[in-house]
């Protein structure tokens, strides 16, 4: 089925205006989610999703389609811009600021109940939030590059430093910690 | 709500019997998970399930009382001694062997949809799965020292490489391969 994501629809032309019928449903929509995952409510489904936001399932169904597009519609909200990429000038202290900075944002139960709910839908919101954090990584590499260093390639970084984070908060009990993010900093810049 | 996971029932005598009717709600059961996640069918709900396997949902509740700890179950006779431990004598080479053979099998579209479901449901399926990929890891690197050999820590070993197979699994679209999968080896034990 296919469905608009994060543009409000514009079927009719109340609809568009921002602050208007269609802001506010996303807005009660999202906040259902959000609600929703924070409750650990279990079986996140649109019946469930639309009754906790006071909205009609077939508004949801049309505006999203599934539960996988919703989930990638938040996971665009909550997760573009949300960590400001650090430039200190050096390449090792901007990758460890950055992986602790990640590692503080995995440890909030809110954001982790989001990733993994994503992940479980299988879908796009797994893209977003990985090109996210991929773009991110890509800009410190390319900082360090421009300054006439040679930079490991984001291949391997993601592999060093996301792909643990990211293990790490949704596979296990243990919340990732700064400390520990470093210390994958110093494995993948040794020295 | 309590729910007993993997041993069948044995309220009543004739339901514990091995191949009696338990053993046949489990194995349908079973079979419909493994079929919705085939499908793609976006949400795995408990009345889904149980129309799908031909049984009452008060059946799959009283059983297994979540979706998440029927996913559990799932996980625990799917990942349960399915990957052989290579013995060759040589740490690079069991470590080449077992990272591609986890390739393999995370390549496998019907493993990748329950690792992801069972990521989605946030639980104990997630703990069941990493845990035995962390005991054939163990057992790997205990043998090197065994040999009198200094092999790397579990920990270390668990990020670079586990975090990356599941990593790329999970939140891409690039199926990990075998070749690329030994070529996190070669990042663990430089040389």
């Amino acid at each position: 089925m296919p469905a608009t994501t994060s543009s409000p629809r514009t079927d009719s032309r109340t609809d568009s205006r921002p602050g208007g019928r269609s802001a506010r449903v996303r807005a009660a929509v999202h906040q259902a989610v959000k609600e929703l995952l924070a409750d650990e409510a279990g079986e996140l489904t649109i019946p469930v999703i639309a009754a906790r936001a006071g909205v009609h399932a077939t508004t949801v169904y049309r505006r999203w389609g599934s539960v996988g597009e919703l989930l990638a519609d938040v996971a665009t909200s909550r997760f573009s811009g949300d960590i400001v990429v650090p430039d200190t000038g050096s390449l090792r202290e901007d990758l460890e600021r950055y992986a602790s900075d990640l590692a503080k944002d995995l440890g909030d139960p809110d954001t982790l109940a989001l990733v993994r709910a994503i992940v479980g839908t299988g879908g796009e919101g797994a893209g977003i939030c990985r090109g996210e954090r991929q773009q991110q990584l890509e800009a410190i590499l390319e900082r360090e590059q421009a300054r006439g260093n040679q930079p490991p390639p984001v291949e391997r970084a993601i592999d060093a430093l996301l792909a643990p984070l990211y293990y790490r908060a949704v596979f296990t009990d243990q919340a990732p910690t700064p400390e520990w993010a470093r210390t994958l900093v110093s494995h993948l810049l040794p020295d």
